[in-house]
């Protein structure tokens, strides 16, 4: 419970100005009793941050792996599938992974690692879905799937950012549109 | 002064992390006076934010109207530039309306509108560059030069995001040659 209040919060405002005591009365869990659970906030942070990866992972599989849709038609599925979710949360939510990078400059070190594992695992999926692609010859056979994948997520997490600052999907889709553009070359 | 410190703290550390009292001794301003200088922190922000977006401005006219240059090698240009001023800072620093961006819901109101104009101001100065492409001949008539202008600046705060996190330009690289790909379509 502490870990999925710290998630929802963590992806709004961030770690450094999220503070114990907002997440444990938003959880509902008795003040003090934070260092029962975790040993700092620090080790409350890494908890989140699996959490969320691992939470993406199971999304991102369930998008990128349907078979009932052709691949493209999958990535462009995932988008539409952000733009609902951050439209539920009228664009205050974004990327956990963005946010946390975005101020890493104040971060515990460790942190640095885990977030860019987390974005490499979030790669590897992309690439076997690009793949597929390829497979079922809807892009080139000489289009690097993995070199894409990398662009697909440095990218994407721009469009997140833009998307809260203008409290639309609009970034969101005019990043896909870009990057289908550039798997069509 | 103030500003330009202000300007390098909120770069590195974000607006919500940066104290007043750490910009007033990094600046070398007695204590208590800033007051003096401005209404509020979210005063200060805003200038800050004003004297970025004016030097950033001249900063890409200086790149993207560089006659000496074919308008796609300016983009060019522009990335590698950018990759070695975030080197010079051991890549602790971003783009400050990146990271203003990625705070928001803990920033003043007032600061996404500004924000948002920054970032169309910057659109409408690549869209420009874009439009003498297509007159070069380097990129299609049919290119929509705003949109992919916008795809530009929607995608790089991710790829200066991601240069952060990993230590180096390469995402910088990645991002510029999936942009160029879409470009060429």
């Amino acid at each position: 419970m502490l870990v999925r209040c710290g998630v929802a919060m963590l992806t709004e405002t961030g770690f450094s100005a999220t503070g114990i005591d907002t997440i444990l009365r938003q959880a509902g869990v008795p003040k003090g009793s934070f260092y029962h659970y975790f040993d700092s906030k620090q080790a409350f942070g890494r908890e989140v941050i699996s959490s969320y990866a691992e939470y993406f992972a199971r999304k991102l599989d369930h998008v990128l792996c349907d078979e009932a849709r052709a691949p493209l038609t999958r990535i462009s599925a995932f988008v539409d599938n952000a733009a609902e979710g951050m439209a539920r949360f009228d664009f205050r939510r974004g990327c956990l992974v963005g946010n946390l990078g975005q101020e890493l400059a104040n971060l515990p070190a460790a942190f640095r690692a885990q977030l860019e594992d987390v974005l490499q695992d979030w790669e590897a999926r992309m690439t076997r879905c690009l793949q597929a692609a390829q497979q079922a010859g809807q892009i080139d056979a000489d289009v690097d799937c993995a070199r894409m994948a990398a662009f697909f997520w440095t990218g994407w997490e721009g469009a997140v950012l833009r998307a809260k600052l203008v409290n639309s999907p609009a970034p969101l889709h005019i990043f896909l549109e870009g990057f289908l553009k550039a798997l069509a070359r």
